[in-house]
């Protein structure tokens, strides 16, 4: 079985993780390095090589099949370019033919968000079933879409952004440029400026307290101590960007009529149970009757695991995706 | 080919269209009937048998090889019965296994919207595409989808609501009791009660003197003469609308990253070209960059065929459903 290993490499803006994952989709051995982007692309390439042979190392130097790299968008997947990560210092990169020739297998290149939900439904909480949508919450709001136990990414290879689906037209202003989109209204960047403003005018003294007005401070771990500690308001807050996810479930339910949605990212790690009961109360409020009889909602179950095992099995599997 | 024909039957509130339709996805065959609720579920099924009696007639009694019967929903589609049709008094109407002993051929039965989206993707607007979002517009707002070359039904038989999105939560009031779906914004209902508002109050002569302001007289082809006759205030309310279903094509845009999507139904019949060109230029400006390259926008072809020609082709295709 040793051969039928294959890399699941994560790339993130400051780390990296090389992943061994074996034809059970378990990891057999990883590796972590920090992306270092201000040292420039050759560095960062440098460092993914030495992540992939670190995460060998440590799995006994199985043979690998192939290597499936996981990156933030926009990708030329067919070419296994990276075209532009703006916090990564890689642009039209090449990264898929560099690993070709350096470690003689297939290169699969794949954007995170997909190859996040993509493992969740081969290794995690989205198991067993083949119609899936996945919602990341963390400072953006990233989906994919599993139909037919295929990962679709459509016509263009772009499909499932679900963080710019638009439910509130000429709403709050999106990173995007946009007006309204779900991200705008439900990333954790949306939730910390309504935060920090509550922060501010003493609203939460927690907040206030632990962590002052910075947005950047807000972090997941922040909201969820307040919440614990009875805050109120920074609960409304939370129950607010919950209820604009759920309204965003309904119209995927409506228009897909899957059978799971998962809910994952950094922000449900830290208060999820909390954040899917109010957004799975708010998309049964909003979705159709018809749909909805079939259509489950449940947390997703590998953390920092589901994108190296998602684009791992992506490599693996060439029909994996439609 | 003569056994390859099949039937294509369209019910509808008011009338019901039945048609041969051979192997080329042609009509060589077809009778109406009017659907006459009024007289109860026998005599509907009566003038369904008869309406299919006569387009065999007209098409010189081909043998035929299935039936595709076309409906509004909600239906229960694997065991071919009609649930529930508020308008043509058929309820709880096991449709597929009447006609199968009457005609002693295999029945399937579909959402007339799926039908006419799959007839428009077989044989008309989006023929030689594979991934096609259909978005029809008249009354109501109904949608469907075909990926991969099939139809997309999803898990619970129900995917593609399209008209049911919300685009703006809390925003106007919908038949399904939800706020702020597309069909809530941009039906003809939608801007019937507009355009009704206007003529109450003289801002639209040409509609208070051609139909007053009662919602159900205000028919698209009212508000094409009005628009013909440069009446601003119509073409403001009806650019609108365009502007709203712009956003719903974005929203699908942005998660199926389609090749096409294709608008039709009993409004774009009498206003299309204008409304189709309001609704793309809001589309472009609402989706990302990076789907938009590949999405054409273009008018349903077919007419009144589409739903026939779709549900024969269903009928004729076992695995034309996904």
């Amino acid at each position: 079985m040793a051969e039928q290993c294959v890399i699941g490499f994560d790339m993130g803006g400051t780390k990296m993780i090389a992943a061994v994952v074996d034809a059970s989709s378990r990891i057999v051995g990883r590796a972590r390095e920090r992306t270092g982007a201000e040292d420039g692309a050759e560095a960062v390439y440098e460092r993914v090589v030495a992540a992939i042979r670190g995460a060998l190392e440590k799995a006994r130097k199985p043979k690998i099949k192939a290597i499936g790299i996981a990156a933030p968008g926009p990708l030329d997947r067919r070419r296994g370019i990276i075209v532009e990560t703006p916090n990564m210092g890689l642009r039209k990169f090449p990264i898929a033919d560099r690993l070709r020739r350096e470690f003689g297998v297939p290169v699969v290149l794949e954007n995170d968000v997909n190859a996040g939900v993509y493992g969740e439904y081969k290794a995690g909480a989205a198991r067993g079933y083949s119609n899936v949508v996945g919602i990341f919450i963390g400072t953006g709001i990233g989906g994919g879409i599993v139909l037919d136990g295929r990962l679709y990414i459509g016509a263009t290879g772009n499909a499932g952004e679900i963080g710019h689906m638009i439910i509130q037209t000429d709403g709050a202003l999106c990173g995007c440029g946009q007006h309204g989109c779900v991200e705008a209204l439900a990333s954790r960047t949306a939730i910390a400026k309504d935060v920090a403003a509550l922060a501010g005018s003493g609203a939460s003294q927690f907040v206030r307290e632990e962590v002052g007005t910075d947005l950047k401070g807000i972090r997941s771990g922040v909201l969820a101590g307040a919440i614990a500690k009875g805050d109120r308001r920074v609960r409304g807050v939370v129950e607010r960007a919950a209820h604009f996810v759920g309204i965003a479930m309904a119209n995927c339910a409506n228009l897909l009529g899957p059978e799971v949605i998962v809910l994952g990212g950094g922000l449900l790690e830290k208060i999820g149970p909390m954040f899917l009961k109010e957004a799975e109360r708010s998309m049964r409020e909003h979705a159709m009757e018809s749909v909805l009889a079939g259509v489950k909602v449940v947390l997703a179950s590998l953390g920092d695991d589901a994108v190296p095992i998602g684009v791992a099995t992506l490599a693996r599997e060439p029909r994996a995706r439609a």
